[in-house]
């Protein structure tokens, strides 16, 4: 996914701020669907606004594949620091608005960004590395459940997020219906394809394919980072549409009016693109992060034992906002169709949007104005109604 | 591409039998667009069917990225031989009919099945290595003029392709109009699109970030096999349709019953097919000409340096049936049709037509039952005109 463009040398004043990574360390053990156990285990975390004094206010944002739990806002006072990566949707005013709203984001299980994960150190002190358990989307949201408890949440008011980030917030709402009021889904799937899980098994593949990799065991050298670059590009190009490829390269050059005809050093400007966002991600991202976390994602199918989709969603209760983008040939129209349409069949309060929009999977983190729209006035919507209720439920409290 | 299925123990009665294949060394320069020049070269190739004696019989069959000249029959008598790649549309009675037409086809300048490229030895007995200058279709096309003059053939009575096979014989029709009277043009571009690019670099870097590539001076030691295997898997996705994979695969597992939770080893079918098909793909394929052949692919506009399409097409006088594939993604229908469009501006005889299949790109190697109708049809009609025409120039020239 990109990040965002260059920030504007004015800060927004809308922007939450500088903020602060926090770290939960967990002294539970946390059993995992594959049947490990994680003694106890680490979430780095985010919040930002405040809690009010209900503890009703709550959103929790789930992030993608390649994110974490640095969602707005600066960790400095750097003009030149980037802000989180969805920082355009959360602040006083926006999408998810801070003034109303309290925004909870940790990194997941698995991750690289301060949560534990095969980078982190194991009980005996040495980075996990080859023995990191292998996790799912399941794992992650039980991991977020004592994040939650910590911070004296019974329920949330929202589970939200985008691609990976919406498999978390479905999974919460059959897992723990009692505990969500509402699942923002957004440009994902109830069930990873064949498709899907074929992109991301050449991008592991990259990656065993680097000699540094070594079977996960890599802390104490040099890291694989040729493999993951690669892995990186798979992934990338499966964000964006065939239309924004054209769009933003067509077919023009880098650095050159006629074709140079050399290899390695790119020729096209789609190419030199590529490669420089293969080169930014291993900066930041650990290769066995990427390869359990892509496995977390190839794992997820939430009809999984059951007879059907509606049947696995049973136990939801939430009211549920899908949203689907019409370039997105990730995760398809069809497939968050699939999810409305189950969820219709239960008689669940379920609301489907699809986004004419041309960035592919992308447009969900671009197409912010569309977006604050539709998700800013849902959640409007559904706080409105939730304090009618509540009043309704408190004056019948005290008439009783 | 897939290869054939298993073969039927008997072999079909309509086989071409058993063959061989050709060398012909060209002693004359190629120049070559980038500007560099082969002082002589090789082309492997094989003919099935006789050439009449006129001599206008004769069709030439262009292969794609990963193909050879080996289009049918078998090299030896084992039962166990696979045929060549497209034996079900090459024989007797079959789409393109033997007992009618005199086929040809050639490995590419720059392949590594026997003809020039970067693993044949340079004129100085070792490898070209990273030597090999970088081919365009154009180029490919140009040295097939010499192996037709070898045959003494001057004009083409087609010339044939799927995928990189048509982009040539669109070059042909443009390039030696006067060689071709017709165009077979399937699940083609007239264009690399900026996303075909960006697949094709990205299997590209795989090759790159091997350590064994060496920059392409690898013939003393190991190959760069798991970067190639990778580049394989990457290509071949984009060979298939979404509903291919998931009518071929879903998310079956591979030997087991419950996920195992594994990496490196396969868990789902599909994480093994495409193992399978980079393991198997590297015993038969140089990395060097999966990078020089890839980059003619990118390169190939035809458009290029021309106002528009239809002004690059002005010199063809080819008849033309193009034919796209409702599922194919790689290629698409709008590009085959944007080639019909402009072809038709300028008056051309051209037939378009769009497959309903659902195997993706490669239908075109598997729809054989459609295709025989309306490729071999269509061959039908054009030779019988060919023949009423030249018949009516016999009586015109008799009675002259």
């Amino acid at each position: 996914m990109p990040t965002n463009g260059a920030r504007p040398k004015l800060r927004d004043h809308r922007s939450v701020g500088v903020v602060k990574r926090q770290i939960a360390h967990i002294d539970q053990p946390l059993p995992l669907r594959s049947g490990a156990t994680l003694e106890s285990f680490t979430l780095a975390y985010e919040t930002y606004g405040s809690l009010n004094a209900e503890r009703s206010n709550a959103i929790l944002i789930c992030h993608a594949l390649s994110g974490d739990a640095h969602v707005a806002g600066y960790y400095t006072d750097d003009p030149d620091e980037r802000p989180g990566w969805w920082d355009e949707a959360v602040g006083p005013g926006k999408m998810f608005d801070t003034n109303r709203f309290f925004i909870i984001c940790s990194n997941v299980i698995g991750g690289c960004q301060g949560s534990t994960g095969p980078s982190s150190p194991a009980p005996d002190g040495k980075p996990y590395g080859s023995r990191f358990p292998l996790v799912t989307i399941e794992d992650m949201v039980r991991a977020q459940t004592h994040l939650i408890d910590l911070l004296g949440i019974e329920r949330l008011f929202a589970v939200a997020g985008g691609s990976m980030g919406a498999m978390q917030a479905l999974q919460w709402s059959v897992d723990y219906p009692a505990r969500v009021r509402t699942v923002l889904f957004l440009a994902a799937t109830p069930r990873s394809s064949t498709q899907n899980i074929a992109f991301n098994e050449i991008g592991r593949q990259a990656i065993y394919a680097d000699p540094r990799w070594n079977g996960g065991d890599y802390y104490d050298g040099e890291a694989p980072v040729g493999g993951l670059a690669v892995a990186r590009m798979i992934g990338h190009i499966t964000y964006m549409s065939e239309h924004s490829l054209e769009t933003k390269f067509a077919r023009r050059l880098q650095n050159h009016t006629e074709l140079p005809y050399q290899l390695v050093k790119p020729e096209y400007q789609v190419e030199s693109y590529l490669q420089y966002q293969g080169e930014k991600f291993v900066q930041r991202f650990d290769a066995n992060s990427y390869l359990v976390i892509t496995k977390a994602l190839d794992y997820f199918d939430i009809s999984e034992g059951h007879p059907s989709l509606q049947a696995a969603l049973e136990p939801a209760q939430a009211s549920f906002l899908i949203v689907s983008f019409s370039s997105d040939w990730l995760y398809t129209a069809e497939q968050g169709l699939d999810l409305a349409t189950a969820l219709e069949g239960l008689n669940r309060d379920v609301k489907y949007h699809l986004i004419h929009a041309d960035f592919g999977h992308d447009s969900f983190l671009v197409e912010v104005e569309l977006m604050t729209n539709l998700v800013g006035g849902y959640l409007d919507t559904m706080w409105t109604q939730y304090q009618s209720e509540r009043d309704a439920q408190v004056r019948r409290t005290q008439g009783g």
